[in-house]
């Protein structure tokens, strides 16, 4: 048996918390389990080496930055290897560089190319506990430090259970797995014991914080089974791993799996785009080519005049970005006015129990509508239909669906915390 | 022209200090010179991280540590490439690793063998200012991450210099270079503007805290001429270099080039040494044994007895570690009993010019009896006189010796901070 786990900051954020998480890794290992920990920075630690480098240099140079940045999981490495040693089982840490996780050269946004980890097989051949630094590893063309983003060390940790050959990656965390909704929102949300590949992917990509999308894409790739679940806790959590749904098993398919929201994203209208071919691409190239991804597209074609309007999410905090290269590209493209809205929020209904019945969408509009929510935009995959709505529409719209799909817990299972959405 | 600056952690304390040290580089690199920078962890980042890792374990494993102590190098290092990047000049940093230091696997105190700076050589040749992690290396046969015993930069800084083929090594602090005496004991205290090796080697063995032994050996085998020198002003310092002494060449050569003293030694005095072959020997493996360097030695004879006294000293945190063994041989070798005295102090005269004046010594001892003070111990090397003294004995010992020799300044310059002694 070999596992991989990964512990977050929060689970390591002091000294007792490491010793916490130490004896919770030695337990795993005293089970007979060949054991690899990824373990993210301490805490705040991160923010506060960024608070650093802002303080020395507005813009500092990416790759410093990068330097910098990976001395967080450095140290909280050395600290876990130094409370398991101290609990009598043998420990090695590891920078990524040394443990093999090799990435291209995009610092601060890079992305694993390969894993050679040479060293830790060799530790794991020693009988030692290995401990991974995350979030970070080597440019294979420069030989520079790397970080793969923010919150990547999920990434880390189901590459390296990939090239190792794992049974399962265990993601620890502050949230108890992957809840039907956010149950702050919804009071009667429950823990989902398994979720595919895909619809995990769905639910990250719509608002759910737990697994960021990159980690869940990898292990599909891989086929790793991750097993996401709290460090505060010994109950087991939510199961991500590929699902064979039998048709005609006997076993009941929930129609949906869960209830994602987001609030992130905001809403452009163009407002006047002339009726000529190539008006709509012209709009998205200066949008894109501003560097910023667009979510839904809706385009309705006036009947009045000889002109349409087109509406499109994007994320938030690229708002300024999107509205000056839209003002830039005006008299070339023609268009009359832009309007934009904040106040909007995406609720979208996953699962892949969707693919075989017909009607979802409907009892999910249905649901709305009796709640007085009204509907500004529709986006649809094979396994999700979204709805984009008012701000102030967000928590009823959630509830309505997770009421309408027969979500609503029965028995009231306990809940600690959310694990969609923000 | 090519220069290795070493900056220590008090001129790294914080942000300001490290744009400070910034400018400081770049004004080095505007004159047309190469630079290769070695950086110390900012202010007490060591202490603290050293304090996180007994929280987590009162006795952490070395490698470990190591790991962890290196992160404040790399964190300083990247925030000084940054804070010169931001005066629109290019730096890259590097860990000990990436710059090629390579050292013995001794963690907490490594030895570099060898020095492969393919990496910086490259950085130079595109013209950029290289920041190097003071402190650290890679081991040779493990490729762990080493440490080279705490204000070891120095050390890098040299040991790069000389693998680099640099014209000179500056090593800034916050002191002016090196004095006379301790500036806070002798008012009178001058800077040194010229040191040899020797003398330098003598002076960081008998107290002088300035530069560290193995920095001063290293730049010595090396011949790597080095400028100590204050970071907070451009004031020359001291130079330590390859001094020719010209006979008869008109200079006027003096006897003496400084005083140095240490407070940090002790004194265990064997009594009833059994007259025998061996004994004192076994006397000395026992407390060798327990890793134990002891320093000064005198052996008296009694007339009256067949036994001898042993008197020598060692460090004074080594105390417990030499007495133990020495009670634990006490038996087999049949001594009487052990005194100890921390109340001890050392001061040394040093200088090339004694080599070829006799007299010295007599000069020396001459001006302590002088004033009132008895001499514990004596021992010499070619170009040093050391005694022990009472611990209350020792400012009076250094100012009288200070005087006896003419070191005392007539023009009275302006002194910051001692460059000896404790």
């Amino acid at each position: 048996m070999r596992v991989v786990q990964k512990f977050g900051g929060s689970s390591v954020a002091d000294a007792a918390s490491i010793k916490r998480v130490a004896q919770r890794i030695v337990d795993t290992k005293a089970r007979g389990a060949e054991v690899v920990v990824v373990i993210s920075a301490m805490g705040d630690t991160t923010d506060e080496l960024m608070d650093l480098a802002l303080q020395v240099s507005p813009q500092p140079r990416p790759r410093e930055l990068d330097m910098l940045l990976t001395a967080g999981e450095r140290m909280s490495a050395a600290l876990l290897a130094m409370a398991i040693n101290d609990l009598a089982f043998e420990a090695r840490s590891f920078t990524g560089s040394q443990a093999g996780v090799i990435t291209t050269g995009t610092h601060g946004d890079a992305r694993i190319i390969d894993i050679t980890p040479g060293r830790i097989e060799t530790a794991l051949e020693d009988g030692d506990i290995v401990i991974v630094a995350g979030f970070q590893g080597v440019s294979q063309t420069s030989k520079d430090i790397t970080t793969l983003g923010r919150g990547a060390s999920d990434t880390t940790a189901v590459a390296l259970a990939a090239a190792l050959g794992a049974d399962y990656c265990e993601i620890y965390s502050d949230v108890d797995g992957v809840f039907t909704a956010d149950p702050r929102i919804v009071p009667g949300a429950t823990r989902i014991p398994e979720i595919s590949y895909e619809e995990m992917l769905e639910m990250a990509a719509q608002g759910a914080k737990i697994l960021h999308l990159r980690c869940v894409e990898y292990a599909r790739r891989e086929n790793v089974p991750v097993h996401v679940r709290s460090s505060f806790s010994t109950k087991p959590g939510t199961w991500v791993k590929d699902i064979e749904v039998k048709e005609g098993s006997g076993m009941e398919q929930p129609l949906i799996t869960g209830v994602a929201h987001d609030r992130s994203e905001s809403k452009i209208t163009v407002v006047g785009v002339p009726d000529r071919v190539g008006a709509a691409a012209e709009v998205f190239s200066a949008v894109a080519d501003a560097g910023v991804n667009i979510d839904m597209i809706v385009q309705n074609q006036s009947i009045a005049n000889d002109n349409t309007a087109i509406t499109f999410t994007l994320p938030g905090g690229d708002k300024v970005k999107a509205l000056d290269a839209l003002h830039g590209a005006r008299e070339r493209i023609g268009f009359a006015e832009i309007l934009y809205d904040d106040a909007i929020g995406k609720v979208s209904v996953i699962g892949v129990g969707m693919r075989s019945h017909p009607g979802v969408s409907a009892t999910f509009f249905r649901a709305l509508a009796e709640t007085g929510i009204n509907i500004q935009m529709i986006s649809t995959s094979e396994i999700r239909i979204s709805v984009v709505v008012g701000a102030d529409d967000v928590d009823a719209a959630v509830r309505a669906a997770h009421t309408a799909f027969g979500l609503d817990s029965v028995s009231g299972e306990a809940v600690v915390y959310a694990g969609t959405g923000r």
